[in-house]
């Protein structure tokens, strides 16, 4: 099978100028067929605050009501989105800005209410259209996702750009060898947080049991790895969390596998 | 050859939601392939009120700085774009959301400062990217481009709605039989503009000399004809300038025709 790289890459990077520079010149460089999957949360929040609408989030996800989800499709949709696919046209990259809603992409269903929580116009992804996810892929240009599904009502929803690259990596494995990336500030996965060098550079089902027991993953890795797990528990090659300037670098960073 | 309608809506239809519903509806049952140039400027200004950056438009064109470029890229390339194109798939109709920068489709540049006026990051077309284009149609789907284009050092660039549809129809007529219809507010090019009746139903460079002549068809309506004479004199098939519920109505508005 052809190989496909599904790469995430958090609003934190984008926001900066230099960051968001180096993480580009990586992922232009990367070879064969790719999808970019970005976020973009800290931006949405700049506007929102100017435009006097309150951001507000439970558990770090963010409440998106009627005039949220206005500045977070502005802001991921358009902004975010159409300035990262002008910036890797001029790499070279024929890149092509999309949401779940365009082509039909990814849809998803409004999450309900649940323990009192209405979360508003948030998606949990339902579908991802491998079928038009091949034919961009095959013409050939490298599609940059924004972190927007919608429901087949015609409603854009606000959905977790982590779980959407998941999703991506997952429907589109039965077509691709894939791997999945996530870029993020650090050097990988840390036994120590405060030591960049202390990387743990390959982490299992087995060993992930051993790390939770012993204390040394907590928290926000957590979900992260389960996330992970579960990618190549359902076809995906392998994922690796790595330094946004490491992309495209198979030695750097933490490989999650199935065993 | 095969037929496609390229059709271009202004903001004022867009920021009306019955408007706004009836175009969608009628843009959806057009048959075989089709694209959508949409304007936007009117939300531009709403969003730009809000975050307190100053509008200034010199001859009805936008002043665009940096802050403004942002504002521009958020609500065309974003909350117009996408809005529509989560509308129209509801509706059944494979839509895909573009600007010039996705899959480089059109390429502009920056205008030079001219007569003292620096109308900032504003784009005259240079090159239509054909093939991506043709890709794009058929596999099938249906692009809206939002009023983008980019230079290919990675700026984008607003760019002016009515020229960058004929640009693209003037282009894909070497492969298409392109009808170009203008959809706007009035039934089509009035005699009286006082009277919707008074439709004038043929326009061709002979007429159109009488018409400016007589002093029928003046001011904001001249450059449009202009623009679609420019179009039939290029390739295009026909032009036609008709009121955004009869999109699709062959007979209705003002049909622009060489001779």
């Amino acid at each position: 099978m052809k190989k496909l790289s599904v790469i995430k890459v958090g609003g934190a990077i984008l926001e900066n100028a230099e960051k968001f520079g180096d993480f580009l010149d990586g992922f232009a460089a990367i070879e064969g067929s790719k999808i970019l999957v970005h976020g973009g949360g800290r931006d949405a929040t700049r506007i929102a605050t100017k435009l006097g609408v309150e951001t507000r989030m439970v558990d770090g996800r963010r409440l998106t009501d009627a005039p949220m989800l206005e500045i977070v499709v502005m802001t991921y949709g358009g902004l975010l989105n159409k300035s990262i696919v002008a910036r890797l046209q001029s790499k070279g990259v024929n890149a092509i800005g999309v949401t779940g809603a365009d082509l039909n992409l990814v849809t998803a269903s409004k999450r309900p209410i649940k323990n009192g929580i209405d979360y508003g116009f948030v998606g949990d992804v339902e579908t991802v259209n491998t079928e038009m996810f091949i034919q961009l892929l095959e013409i050939p240009c490298t599609p940059i996702l924004a972190p927007l599904s919608y429901s087949i009502s015609g409603t854009l929803l606000n959905t977790n750009a982590d779980t959407m690259a998941s999703a991506i990596a997952v429907a589109l494995s039965v077509n691709y060898d894939v791997d999945l990336i996530y870029c993020f500030e650090k050097e990988g996965v840390l036994k120590d947080p405060e030591n960049e060098s202390s990387i743990i550079p390959e982490i299992t089902t087995q060993s992930f049991d051993v790390l939770k027991s012993e204390g040394i993953v907590t928290s926000g890795m957590l979900p992260k790895i389960e996330n992970a797990l579960t990618a190549v528990g359902h076809g995906v090659k392998r994922v690796i969390i790595q330094k946004y300037d490491k992309i495209g670098c198979m030695d750097c960073g933490t490989i999650i596998k199935l065993n």
